[in-house]
C-alpha cells in the first residue's frame, strides 16, 4: 500500500484553485503507483472559511468539488477534507469532515468529534461533533481516519470529555491518517511532534499526518506533515513553509523500527530554531498577504528605528527588492542619523527610498488649529499629529502607487499602547505586532547573520519615537528586558497580577503595565492584521472587551 | 412566596460596582418582605467577559463576590449568575453558573447547558456544556432553574440535539426562573416573547424572566424582563433600556389567567416601533460607552450631510448638549449649503461648533507629495487625503480635549467599502455603523417627529462625500434603495448570488455588490467597535476572512 501526503497551500473559497492543485497532485501520485492520497483538513475550501461556512452557496461549492474530485479518483483513493452537512435535524447543520474518495466516488464520510473553540478556533461555532466512530476499509488495509484535534484531548487536563482513538482502537486500525488545519507558533512544531509521537506509542500503530502550509491573513501554516512509526519514532517530515509532496510504503513505515531521538512527548523548543523558524514564518506571511490578495508592491515608513528596519528585510525576502519602497519622513524632532540610518539600510537592501520631510504639513496642522487649541502647552497631541501626518502620506502613496502598506509596530508597543491610532498603526499588515520587542533585536541579529543588513547603529542605538526632543522609550516604559518579561506572563501565560508579582516583579510596576495593557484594548481593536507567531497573539485569537474595569 | 425582579446595568470586571448593586437591591427586597429576588445571567463580572474568564485571578474575584454576597442572603434568597469552576478533569475548566443563595450561604449550583457559540457569542469557548438538570426546593416551592440558551433551542431546527427543560419538567417544578444575557437587535424583543411563552405553554408553569440591561462596548441589553404565565400571557414586562426592579406573588402569578394577546410564538415586529426602538438603544449605547470608560464628551465631525447630523442629534440625546462638540471641515469642494445646514444644525441643538477649512492642509499634502507623484492625474488619493486630514483634525481635537470621536459611517457604506479608513472610518465608537442608510432617513425622520432638529435639507439633498466637484455617491453606488434590499439579503440573510438573482435583482449589480463587500473586509476589520442593533451586525458576530476569493 503507497500511502502520498500531499502538503499544499490552499486559498480559501479559491475553489477552482484548490480544485485544480488537488487534482494534479491525484494525478502526480497516480503516475507514480500511488494507492492513497491524502489532503489537509476542509483542503476544498481552505482554512479558515469563517463565516462563510454560514452560506449555503459555499457549502454548495465544497460539495460540488468533492464530487468533482472523486471523478478523478479512479484506480487511486484519495482523503479530502470539506464540510458536509449534518443529515440531522437536531444540532448544527455542518459536519468539519474527511471524504474517502475512491471508484470515482464517496466511500466514507468521517467527522470530527473534538471541535477546537479556543485561542484562534471557532469550529463549534460551525460544526456539530461527530459522536459515531468508525475505520475506513481500503485494499485489505484498516484506517482510522481523525481530523486534526480528535488527537489533541491531553491526559493530563483533557479538554473534551472523550478521545476518539479510545474507541476507534477498538477496531483495531492497521495506521492512524489524520489530518489537519494545525496553526503556526514558534512553540507548535514541537508540540505537534510530541502529540503525534504520543498517539502513535499509545494505540501502537503508526500516524500518517498533513497540515495545511501557507499564510491566511494573520494565521500562519507552517506545514511539517509527518510519518510517524508505532514506537513513536519519526520516520520523516515534509517540508516547512513549502508545499511538498512525499510517497511512503505503509508496510514499511509499519515495519519500521526508527527510535524517538528524545524521551517521548518531550520534545522542547531549541532557542537556536527558534528565530529562523519566526523569521521563515514571516516572510511566509507577508508573501502570502500579497500573492493571495493580487498585490506586488509594499510601501514601508522608515523610521532608521529597529522595527521598520526588521520590517524591511522581512519584505524584501517575502516580495524582492525591487518591490518594496521606503518612505523616510523627517520631522523637526528627528535626529539626522536616523535618516542616515534609514538611507544606509535601504542601500543595503538595495530598495527604493524616498524622503518626505513633514515640517510644512505639521506646522500647517498646528496653524489649523490654533485658534481652538491657543496657547495650550504642547503634549500627546502634537506627537501624534506627527505621527498620524506620516500614516497619511504612506497611505496616500499606497492608494496612488497601488502598494500596500506594512505596519511595523511590535508587540510590546502594541500591548502597551504605545503608538498613534491612525498614524504608525495603519497598514494593510502588522508583520510584527506579535514580536516583542526584545525578539526584534533577536530578530535583527539573525538577518545580519551573514553580512551586515541592518546598520549596526541601528541595533545599537536607544529605541526612540522621537516625537519630542530628546525622547526616548525608556522616559515612558520599563526597560523592554523587564516590560517583555511582565508581558509574557501576562499574554502568553493569562497570570494576574498576584501571580505575576509572586514571581519577583514590582508590583507598582506590574500593576501599571497591566493596567496598561487593558486600557489600551480600543487601540488594539482597530489594529491591522497581526501576523501570529506565538501561542497568544493579538487579534482573534486574543479576545476582550474595551468598555470593563477588570485591573484597568 | 414574593419573588424580586433585578434588572441592572452591569460594568464588565467592575466587582466592586456590580457586588454593591446587588447588595442595594438584597437589601431593597429583603425591606419589602421579598423571599426570593433573581438577578441576571453572569452579574457578578458583567457579560460578555469574554477573555477576562481565562484568568483565574478573575475567576476568583466572581467566587470572592459570590460568597460576599452570599452573607447578606439571611431571611432572603437571591439566584445570581457568575461562572464557577467545573470540578471534573475533563471538558473546560468552567461552567456558566446560576448561584441560588440562602441562609447566607451557597445551596445550589445550576449549570447552564445550551452554550450559545454562534453570532457574537462565544459560550463554548470558555464553558462546559452541564449534563445533569435538576430543580431548586425553596420555601416548598420548587423551581426550575435555567439560563438564557437553556430555553432556547427550537422546535424546527434545534441548534441542540437535546432541550434541558424536557428533562427537567419530569421533576414537576411550579414555575421556570430563566436568567439571561440576551443582546438587543430591533426584532429581538418579539423573538423573547415568543420564546418564553411557548415555553410556559409548552411545560403548563408560569417563566420568571431576568435580563441585562445597559450597553457594554458594542453589545447593547434591552431588559425586556419579564413574567409568563401557564396560558402563556405575559402577565408583566420590566422597562426598556433602563434598570428596573419589580416584586411579584408567586402564587398570584400561577392563578394569573391573563391570555396572549396574539397567537402563542407569533410576535411580530411593528415598524412603528422599530426605529424608535432603534433610536433609545443608540442613545444608550452611547452614553454606557461614554460613562463606563469615564468620558464625558463627544467630537463629531460635522459635514452637513445626514449620517452626522443622525449622529449629533443621538449624541445630544445621550451626552447633554454642552457635552457635543461639531467640528466642520470644508474643503475646496464643499458646497456653501454643506457649512450652512450643519450650522443651523449645531444651533437647533444648541452645541458647540467650530470650523476648521482643509484647504491649506490638503495643499501642504500635496506640495510634499508633488516631487514623487508628478503629473499623476487625481484619483481616489487626493479624496482620502481630504478625509484622511478630517480624521488627523478630530483626532488632535479628541487627544488634547479629552473627548471621544465618534463615528458617522453608516451601514451601507461600511458593507461596499464607500468610506477612507484612517479618515471619516476614525473614531472610538460607531454609532450608526449597523444601520443602513435608508434607515438612516428613517431615524432622521424620527429625531424630527415633534419639531424640526435636522434640517430639512440635510434630509432632502442627495447624499455626496464632497471629495471632488460635483461628486454624488449615485455616481459609485446604485440608489440605496435597491443597494440595501440587496445588502440585507446577503448580510443578514446570508443568501448566495444565484438565491439573491432569483429574488429578482439584476444580476450584473447583485454580483457587483457582493464583489464590494467582500473584497473590503479589509478595511471593516479596522472599523470602531459597531453598535449592534441588527441580527447580523458587522464586528465580533460577523467573522469573515479578508485573504479570500470568495465572490471576490
Amino acid at each position: 500500500m503507497k500511502i502520498a501526503l500531499a502538503q499544499l497551500n490552499y486559498h480559501i473559497g479559491n475553489f477552482e484553485q484548490n480544485v485544480s492543485k488537488i487534482k494534479s497532485n491525484i494525478a502526480k501520485a497516480k503516475a507514480a503507483g500511488v494507492d492513497l492520497i491524502v489532503f489537509a483538513e476542509l483542503a476544498v475550501c481552505g482554512y479558515p472559511p469563517r463565516d462563510f461556512l454560514e452560506f449555503n452557496d459555499f457549502i454548495q461549492l465544497c460539495t460540488d468539488s468533492i464530487n468533482d474530485i472523486a471523478k478523478d479518483c479512479v484506480g487511486i483513493a484519495a482523503i479530502v477534507g470539506s464540510p458536509s452537512k449534518n443529515p440531522n435535524l437536531e444540532g448544527k447543520n455542518l459536519y468539519n469532515s474527511a471524504f474517502f474518495l475512491a471508484d470515482g466516488k464517496v466511500k466514507n464520510v468521517c467527522n470530527k468529534s473534538l471541535l477546537p473553540n479556543y485561542d484562534v478556533f471557532d469550529e463549534y461555532r460551525y460544526f456539530e461533533p461527530a459522536n459515531r466512530f468508525e475505520t475506513v476499509d481500503y485494499k485489505g488495509f484498516r484506517i482510522a481516519l481523525t481530523i486534526c484535534e480528535d488527537l489533541w484531548n491531553v491526559d493530563d487536563d483533557p479538554m473534551y470529555p472523550i478521545s476518539p482513538m479510545n474507541i476507534i482502537i477498538h477496531r483495531k486500525p492497521h495506521v492512524i491518517i489524520n489530518i489537519a488545519a494545525s496553526p503556526f507558533s514558534y512553540s507548535h512544531p514541537e508540540e505537534r511532534e510530541n502529540v503525534l509521537c504520543k498517539n502513535a506509542l499509545k494505540y501502537k500503530i503508526p500516524v500518517f499526518y498533513v497540515n495545511h502550509v501557507g499564510a491566511q491573513t494573520e494565521l500562519l501554516f507552517d506545514g511539517g506533515s509527518m510519518v510517524v512509526n508505532d514506537k513513536g519514532g519519526v520516520v520523516d517530515e515534509l517540508n516547512y513553509f513549502e508545499e511538498d509532496f512525499r510517497i511512503y510504503d505503509a508496510g514499511e513505515v509499519i515495519d519500521n523500527d526508527v527510535l524517538p531521538t528524545h524521551e517521548i512527548g518531550n520534545a522542547k523548543l531549541n532557542d537556536d530554531i527558534k528565530f529562523p523558524r519566526i523569521y521563515n514564518a514571516l516572510v511566509m506571511g507577508i508573501r502570502n498577504y500579497f500573492n493571495k490578495l493580487g498585490f506586488k508592491k509594499a510601501i514601508i515608513g522608515s523610521s532608521g528605528g529597529i522595527d521598520s528596519a526588521v520590517v524591511l528585510a522581512l519584505a524584501v525576502d517575502a516580495l524582492g527588492n525591487d518591490h518594496v519602497h521606503a518612505i523616510m519622513m523627517p520631522s523637526e524632532f528627528s535626529s539626522d542619523h536616523s535618516v542616515n540610518d534609514a538611507i544606509l539600510l535601504a542601500e543595503n537592501l538595495g530598495i527604493k527610498k524616498d524622503i518626505i520631510p513633514i515640517n510644512s504639513i505639521y506646522t500647517t496642522f498646528l496653524g489649523a488649529l490654533q485658534p481652538i487649541f491657543g496657547d495650550l502647552p504642547f503634549d500627546l497631541t502634537e506627537e501624534n499629529i506627527q505621527a498620524r501626518s506620516r500614516g497619511v502620506l504612506l497611505m496616500a502613496m499606497s492608494n496612488k502607487m497601488g502598494y500596500i502598506l506594512l505596519n511595523t509596530s511590535n508587540k510590546s508597543e502594541l500591548a502597551v499602547g504605545y503608538g498613534t491610532l491612525y498614524g504608525d498603526m495603519c497598514g494593510g499588515l502588522s508583520v510584527i505586532g506579535d514580536v516583542y520587542k526584545t525578539e526584534v533585536y533577536e530578530l535583527a541579529n539573525y538577518i545580519n547573520r551573514d553580512k551586515i543588513i541592518i546598520p549596526e547603529n541601528i541595533i545599537s542605538k536607544p529605541p526612540s519615537a522621537e516625537l519630542r526632543p530628546d525622547q526616548k522609550d525608556s522616559d515612558s516604559l520599563p526597560d523592554y528586558s523587564i516590560l517583555d518579561k511582565i508581558l509574557f506572563e501576562y499574554i502568553e501565560k493569562r497570570k494576574g497580577p498576584k501571580e505575576i508579582i509572586g514571581i519577583g516583579f514590582d508590583e507598582s510596576l506590574v500593576r501599571k503595565i497591566l493596567k496598561m495593557v487593558n486600557s489600551n484594548e480600543y487601540k488594539r481593536y482597530q489594529t491591522p492584521p497581526i501576523l501570529r507567531i506565538s501561542p497568544k497573539a493579538f487579534g482573534m485569537g486574543r479576545r476582550l472587551p474595551i468598555v470593563a474595569k477588570y485591573l484597568s
